[in-house]
Parts: C-alpha cells; structure tokens; sequence
C-alpha cells in the first residue's frame, strides 16, 4: 500500500494535524509527517513532493492557516491527490485559509476538507488508498459503521437524558 | 479501470458540470453522468450511491448550488471519495454552495474544489484513479506537462504584445 | 394535538437544543428528541422522518451546525413542515450552518430560524400547530403577552437603574 | 381552510413574490396580495396583521429587501406564522436581507427561506395550512411526487444529451 | 434644548448603551433611556416614538442586536433623526445588526454607527442639537480638542515607553 | 436656515450621488456639490470642512468608494454632523466602502447611510436641520405622507394586478 | 535604476495587469511583463524570480486571481518587495484572491494593494524605486500633483453642471 | 540609510505594533514610533507626514483598526511608499480594518500586509530600503535563511515527536 505524508506550514498547526495522522495509523496507512514552508522553504517542499510518487507515496495532505499555499505548492509539484486543511487563524474564522486553499485554478486540483478538518482529511486520504485496496475499503466500511454505531448511541443517550 | 459518476442536481447545472465530463473523457476514464437531487430524489441517490462501488464506480463527483447537499447525500451512503463542485447560483456568489460542501463533519469528508471548479472536480477524479494506475498516472504527467507548455506559450504571446 | 420532533446531527448539539424542547413543553406540546445524522445514519433519517406523518407528527426541527444538511434531509422525505436551527460551531461563526439551511433549492422549503435559535424554532413549531388548534392559540397569545410584559419589566428595571 | 397573506414592501418585489402567489393558487389555497411597509406605512402593518387571524388568515409571507424589516414587523403584531422572502437588491447580494429577516430574537421567529425564494415561501404556507388538512397534504404529495418525476425526467434528457 | 432618548431593545444591551447615555450627560444634554422592543412591545414603541416630537425629543438613539429592527422602527414613526446603534451579539461578530441597520430603504434614513459604537451615536446625538445650539457646540470643540489631547498625551507615553 | 455641503471623491460618483442633492433642492436647502478627495487633495477638504461652520454649513454628506475615507476625513475637521455614503464599487459589492465608512473610532462619528443611499442622506441632512426648523420639519412630515400615499397607491396597484 | 517585473499567472490576466505596465512605462521604469504560474510553472517562477536580483530587478509584481499564490510563490524566492495584485474572477468578487495575496505569515510579507488595483501596483513599484532616487521621486510628485489637478478640474465640471 | 516611521492610530494598538518595531530595530534601521490619528490630530498626521521625507524617512508604516484610515491619510499627503498594519478590533474579525486599508483607489497605494501583521510590515520596510542597500539586503537574507533554518528545526522537532 502507499503511503501518506502530511505536510504542515509550521508546527503550531500540530494539534489540529494530528488527527489526520492518528486517522491514518488507526486505518493502518503509513504515514510520514513533516515541517515545510511553502513561503520559508519552498524549495524543500518542491523537493519532497517532486519525490513523492517515486517514494512510494500515494496521497498528500497539506496544512496551513492565512494566506495557505501549502496544499497549491504541493498539487504544483505532483500528479498525486493534494487534500488541504485549512486552519484557522488568529483573525478572519479561517476563511482566508479555507478560500486560499479551495479556490484553485483550472487543471491543478486541491481537495479540500473542512477549516480544521484533520480528521476528514485522514479518512479522505484512506477512501482514495482504498480505492485500489479491498482489505482497506473494508476497514472504511467497518469505520463508516462504527460511526453510525455511535450516532445511535448518542440517540440512546439523549433520548434517556431527556426522557429521565 | 474503475469508472466515475457525475451526479448534478438539476440539469441547469450541465453548462458547468460538462467541463468534467470531457476532462475524463479526454483521460479515458469511463464516465456516467446523472441528474439526482438530494432533496427532489434522495432515494434514487441513495440507491445509485449505495450500488456504485459494486458496479464499479470508484470516485463520485457530485454539482450542486445554493444549499449543496448532493456530495454529503453521497459522502453518507458510499465510502469511495466524494468530490463536490459548489456551483454558483443567482445570489452570494457561491459562497453559500461552498459552505455548504466543504464543511462537513468529522468523519464524513467530501473533497471540494472551487466554486464552478468542474475540469479540476474531473482532474481530481483521474488523480484518485491514477494513484493505482500507472497509464493513467503518465497520462497525467502529460496533462501536467501541457498547462506547462501552454503557460510558455501564454507567456510568449504576452511578451511580444507588450513588446510590439 | 399532532406531536413534534427534534432532532439532531449530535449530542454535542443537545446544549442548544434543550431550549427547543422546554419551550414545547411549556405549550403542552408532545415532543421526541433524537439524535439522528444526515451523514452518518442517512437511512435512519429517512426511516423515521419518512414515517413521521403517519406516526402523528406534525413538525420537524433539525438541528445542525457546519455544512448543516440535516434539515434538508428531513425536507427531502417528507411534506411536514420542517425547521432548521443552524448551530454555530467552531469557525465561520455559524454562518456556514445558516447558508447550508436556509439556501434550500425550489419546491423543498427549510423554516430557518436564526444561529443558534432554538427558543424560535420550538416557538414556531407550536404557532404552526396553532393554525388549526384554537387552545394553542390562546396559550400563544399569553407566551406574547408575557414576552411584552417581561419587556416593561426590564424597562422599569432600566429606568430605575439610570435614574438611581 | 384559512387563508395567506403575502404582503411586500414594495412593488417592484412583485415580478419575486409572484411565483409565491402561483404556488399557492395552484395548491387551492385562497391568498392575498398587498403592498405594505415596515416603514413606509407601519401602522397599515400593525392593523392588518393585528386583524389577520380575525380575517382568516393561517399563515402570514412577508417579502422585502436591504434591511428587511417587514417579516419582524409582521410578526411582531401576531401569533400566526410568518414566512420571511429576503429580496437581492442592488448590493451585497441579498445577504442584507437574509440576515435582517433570520436573524430574530427569541420569543418572536421568522421562518425564513433562501433569497429570493418565493417558490418555497408558497410551498411552506401550504405545508403548514397542510398540517391540519389532509387534503391539502394530498396535493403537496402529488406537488412533491411531480418535482421527484421532473428530477428523473430531466435525468433522461442528460443522459441522452451527454450519450448523443 | 431638546432631549434625547435611548431605546434598547433588551435590557442585555445596558452595559454597550450606557455609554451614549454618559456622553450625552457630559455634553448636559437631557436624556431618557428606556427599553422597548420593535418585536416585543411594537405598540409601546410606535407610541413613544410618535409622541417623541411633542414630547420635546430632538433626536432618537436605538440599539439593538441580531436582527436589529429598533432604529428603523422609530424611523417609521417619526420624522426626527434616528441613530441606530448595532449591537454585537453571539454569533456573526455583529455584522447581521450593521446591515439590518444600515441598509435602509430610499425615504427612510436611519443613521447608523459602529457595531457597539456607542460613544459615537451619543456624540452624534449631541451634535446633531449643536447645529442650532451655539453653546453645545462650543462644549463639542472642547470635546473635540479634547480628544486631540489625549492622543498627544499617549504619543507622549508610547514615545517615552520605545525610548525607554 | 444652515446649508448641506456634499462633497464626492470622484465625479463618477455623481449619478449617485445626485439624488441626494434633488432630496435636498425638493426641501428648499440651500446644497453646494463638490469633488474632493481624501486621498487626492487632502489639504483641500481640510480647508473647505474646516471652514464650513463658518461658511453657513450645518451638515455636512461625504459619498466615497472602496476605502471611502471622505467622510472620516470631514468628521476629522469639523463638529458638524458628517453623513457618509458609501458607493458601490467593481469589487466586493460596497462591503469596502460600508465599513470604511460606519466602523468610525469613539469620539469621531459618521451618520453611515446605506450602501448608494443617496435619498437617504438628503433625507436625513434636511432631518438634521429640522431639528430646529419647524417649517423645515412640517415639509419632512408631508415627504414622510406622500412616501405612505405612493405605498399605499402601489398596493392598488398590485392589487388590481393580480386580481385582473 | 532598477528594473521592476510584472508576472501574471495566465494571460487573461493581461488587460487588468496593463495598467501596471503603463504607469511605470510613464515613470520611465524599465518594465519586463511575464506569464508565470505558482500552479503551471512553479519552477520557472522559482527560477526566474532566484535570479530577479541579480539581474537588475528591485520590485516584483504578482497578480493573480482565485487562490492568488503568485505574489506568494515569488516573496518565498526572494528578498526583493514583492507587490500583489488580487484580480477578481468570476466568483466571490475578488475577496478570495485578496486574502490568498495579503494574509502572509510572519516573515515573507507582500504589499497587497487593490482588488484589480494594476494602477497603483506600478505607483507604489515607482514609489519603491524612489526612496533612493531623486529623478524618480520628482515624477511621482508630478504625479501627485497631476492627480490633485485632475480632482480640481472634476470639481469644476461637476459645479457646472450642478449649476447649470 | 533613511529612517521609517511607525505611526499608530491609538496607544492600545502597541502591543501589535512593537513587533515591526523590534524586527527593525533587529536589522538595523533607525525607527520612530509615534501615536497620531487620522481622525483625532489630523493636522498632525498631514505634518508629520508631509515633512517625513525631508526628516530623513523612508517608509512610513500605520496601524489603525476598525476604519482604518491612517495609511491612507499618510499615502495622501506623501510620495513615500506606506506600509499599513490593519488592526483587528472587538468586532468583525479585522475585516473593517483590512478592506479599509487595502481598497485604495487608483494613483494613492497602500502596501498593505495581514490583520495585525506587524513583523510583515518591519520585513516589508527593511526590504523597501534594502532596495538601494546592499548591506541591508545581505541582512535581508541572512533573516530569510534564519526563517527556513527554523522552519527545518521545527520539522526535526515534530519528526521527532510523531517517531517518538
């Protein structure tokens, strides 16, 4: 199987990342997280990302807040699917990393997910791995049970609450 | 190869939608392309998406406007990757078909591109194809390849109306 | 009296929804609350609101916050009227959860109610029984009454308080 | 069965709030049409809401543009329920409006439906006139069963147009 | 000179309002201060407002939140100048009481100021009844060099506290 | 009586801005119209605002695009009451000049109307000095009932409309 | 004196960024006009703008629409002034390229000007140059002057016509 | 070399503003840091400025909030490139800030840099006067490689973690 690396512009943005890594290690995808600027070291992401495919890289996923080109440096490097995770910032409720990241150009596609949606960002990396891979569809779908599974719980749980 | 379906929600959206369809066409990624709605015809989504995986569909793109339900309707009964195309509508300047796509919960992720996004929605789909695939992963690099030329050839024809 | 049911995408939701709940219940109207999500338990959605009529309902309120679909669901599978409470969640200031509610598409109304306000939309449910229930009515006119007097009050309070 | 009243706060809404008036003529439903202002003639508001339910009426649609007022000032003055049209004007793209008519304050809701949504203010007065009429909930099933037949229709005509 | 009165449409507003009221004070300028709801208590304000002329009103101030309708409710109601303060509410950081405010229809003014921009409307206030009021706006250049000297003072302090 | 200045950035600004001069020259206010920039002649405005208290000026109306700091330049240099208007420009749908006008700093207010809302600011200019002329003050009434006729007069008309 | 280039990212681009190219054209600067995209032909902006220093340049101007990274993509490569201008495309009027240009992280900043702003993208390029030469700065208050000028002779137009 | 200045609209705005402060201070540039308002002491302002350039300045750089005037009026009153750092406030999230500083109209710039990003506008400056300054300039990216150095800690920091 590929594997993932996530990339992020700065580790601040660490604690909203990690669920995208903690996703992808529950799904069993080897996953590789890294530090890279596309404004302090653009080079290094031109670098790695030209090197992801032949690396053994299935899919890349790009944090970054504001003015977030990180998920664009990266679609500019490589054929391979490019998810971005806006995060929010200090100002403005993550819109300019949301629209920064959405709004790309025709041909150069950038999957994003939700301001701060790590978590959708892992699955989203594993549904494309799972593509290709029965044995990972089906732990999607075992994923995808569990939540209803929980959703069901919640229902059991208010409706107690409510009723008690 | 697996196939793609492009659901719309009313064929008002075709003009827009279209652009994705030829984009796999181009990359010879077998195609189907519906008009279901969320809200008009959930059932029929549901029974199309619930059945895609078993009759080979591995990607869906789903076109909707104003409150754009369509790619989280299919995000729900499928666990292949799900690709929204916000379309722009009468007011708000799409901004309300993009919310309305990209910010979905945890768990449930659907993978936006930018509002009227429709040959990067079909690029994104051959990328996901591609990450198993290795004749559609060069056709790719070719495809790449040729915005670069042709971003060259932009930038002869700016150079010499500057100049003449 | 036809009964009313609320429900939401999840249990973090119950905080601003129990307003809801207790203002029906202070208008004597029966009231169910689940939890029940468009994205991860979509059949259930379908299943209960499908059967809503016949179960001797006569409203829906759906709560939910992000790319709000919930609401739009229950529209989708019913002709009661439906409410939506869009929830302010983390970014974006509720404003994604308002557009993905209230910007339904012709022929599929959505009653949308303010961010957050689900004191209205357990307000509007019982005006909406009370078209044809006289006693609601009557109890209607007192919740205004109340609300004008609480008003005065709070008037004199304030008059008191600067003049003091 | 009681009666609408959709009122404007200007004539030139008309060629909007029209299709409201069809729908509702198409559903049976006895409606009438007036121009009023919040602000340019509130007093008129204030007497012909405060006497609409006295008069007949069950549901109350109220349609106005920039800082929309008239749905407030309609419910304002009685316990029916008012179904809010914010009207695009000329700038800011109908957001304006939206947020003047959703926006309300608890105790005093306003059922709001996406800008310029005429078409489903008249579908939700229906569906609460509905609530308490079965034949009326007949013909919004029928109403619903002819959009679901439209939505497959023109899932033909796609179909055919994209295989031609 | 004629009086100003300060409407609030909730007594939670107090603490933003009470700061016009103490400019108001500062300049000597007589002041009410009630609280009174466009959607609450309509009448109370449609006959305030309509007796505030003869009452010896020159000016009224309206604050409100959310769906702010106060300001333009006293518009309708009288030909004097209405300030309309839009207050800063849960969600939308306020911009939803600005356009309801602001975007008034052509005939009906309403003069608005910042979101929370009390300070402002009770200086606007007080110059407004300084055009014909030689003495008041004499204390209104004293205010005025007031201001100026305070910013010197703090250029004086950042200036000292760089050095330093 | 005391004269309106209107003072534009820009003369494309003047079909504008023209309404509120005809408001003005209906009431019988003596209105100088002016082109000056804040950004252009800096200088200029601070001499002609600085001087229009002297010069007969009781208000003072500033209509501005994009960063519209006209307004603010006038409050800047003059205790006269300051309107602002903030002008649609290409981009951004008037949002730029809306806050660039209303979010004045405590102690230096602008009397924002809406976006392009010339009438308005006339209406309210002629308001303003009605405060203190009641001849001045019976013609605004008479303005405020022939707005409420021509309502009134578009209700028959509508009327008849949909009833033909 | 040194050389200033403007680099679009697709020759659409061209006749907003013309005007750029014009004013420096009239403040004698010479001026290099190139295609490059941060998406297309992220390499050959990496290169050129490597060696922008060496080969005579001092400022850098971007412009770009939608996820605008080129302004960005160019201040990661160099230690140059890097202006961007936002250009607004067919949705969101322009609001998303301003943010992707303007909201940098700490340490590589661009000087974002208008949403289309081209004009003054060449005066602030000249303004730049012209800290450090006399000739240079002279033009710019020739400049200055002819605009203040222009706005003189406005105000004369516009009297006249109101006049007359 | 020649000096920057660094105004600000009020003392409250230097907890922002001494981050430009310090990165100027760090590369060597002689910097004034002073409190002056745009609307408060706006003689001052147009003083200051007017004589900047013959005071030695080379850059001016404001900070303001809410409406953010003070760049503007320094771009007005000279030919010196302005910087300006807009302020988030209580309200808006800085948006009233950003778009009154940015939308500039044609022939008056402002570079404008990110909500509160002052260290950008310290950069910004450096690399302006850098222009013409060699030494500055190796300054310059000696700090450039200072950012990617940190940028490669932070990434072996987070390897570290992740592995860990």
């Amino acid at each position: 199987m590929k594997k993932v690396a996530i990339l992020m512009g700065s580790d601040s943005d660490l604690p909203v990342v990690r669920k995208a890594y903690d996703v992808l290690k529950d799904f069993g995808v080897e996953t590789t997280v890294r530090v890279m600027s596309a404004h302090r070291s653009p080079d290094l992401v031109a670098e790695f990302i030209g090197a992801a495919e032949a690396n053994g890289y299935g899919v890349i996923i790009a944090a970054a807040g504001m003015a977030a080109h990180l998920a664009g440096a990266c679609a500019a490097n490589t054929v391979l699917p490019v998810i971005a995770i806006p995060v929010k910032s200090k100002a403005l409720e993550g819109l300019d990393a949301l629209l920064s990241s959405v709004m790309m150009p025709p041909g150069v596609p950038v999957a994003t997910v939700a301001i701060d949606g790590a978590v959708n960002a892992g699955v989203l990396a594993a549904q494309i791995l799972a593509v290709g891979d029965d044995n990972l569809r089906q732990k999607m779908k075992e994923y995808k049970a569990g939540q209803k599974a929980k959703n069901i719980e919640s229902d059991k749980k208010v409706t107690a609450e409510i009723s008690g």
